[in-house]
């Protein structure tokens, strides 16, 4: 895996973890699919991770805190670490959403101020 | 804004960001669009910032240190700070990608190590 970047290519499969394949370092990425109908088999919430959840085709419902959410693509959802969170695809739909798992406050500078523009 | 969750809808633009958007503090997460034979105007890299990129439709080429590299959707790349990184879209394809920043080395466990499951 080269020093400067690495590629991945994501197949169809119902779950793709890219930290290992890509060697990250700031944060994990999932790609998730759910066929329609279906859930997450658990709730869960995490110890320092912020979650950022994208959803890329279909809709579906996010499960948070007890609160119902309907989700679509083009939809993004920021959920606190402690949040208890379950995510389901739609009776008559399925889902593809990206999950990122990253450190809460641990973003220092971004874009502009951490750019350099040759 | 919610304390353990916020939600945004990303429209048809060009560029959205959604650190604000969302109240994010782990990352920064934007979604690009660029028609058919577009680039990116500029060569950047960053300071402190891993970018992870992921392409969710059409196809271009990611120059990377003066490496092309051809991407299409569902490729994913690692792109490391110092490295000097422009993005185009194919003559004959638009391409719409996310970009990922988060601080490099930040994520110190992730999925079970940082879960708890209810």
């Amino acid at each position: 895996m080269a020093d400067n970047f690495s590629k991945f290519s994501v197949q169809n499969e119902a779950r793709t973890e890219l930290h290992n394949a890509l060697g990250l370092t700031g944060a994990e990425v999932s790609v998730n699919v759910l066929p329609a109908g279906a859930s997450v088999p658990f709730v869960h919430s995490h110890k320092q991770n912020e979650e950022i959840y994208g959803v890329i085709e279909g809709e579906g419902i996010a499960y948070i805190d007890g609160q119902s959410v309907p989700i679509k693509a083009g939809d993004w959802l920021r959920v606190a670490p402690a949040a208890k969170r379950r995510f389901s695809a739609a009776q008559n739909s399925g889902i593809k959403y990206i999950c990122i798992q990253a450190k809460a406050n641990s973003l220092e500078e971004f874009t502009a101020a951490d750019a350099t523009i040759e």
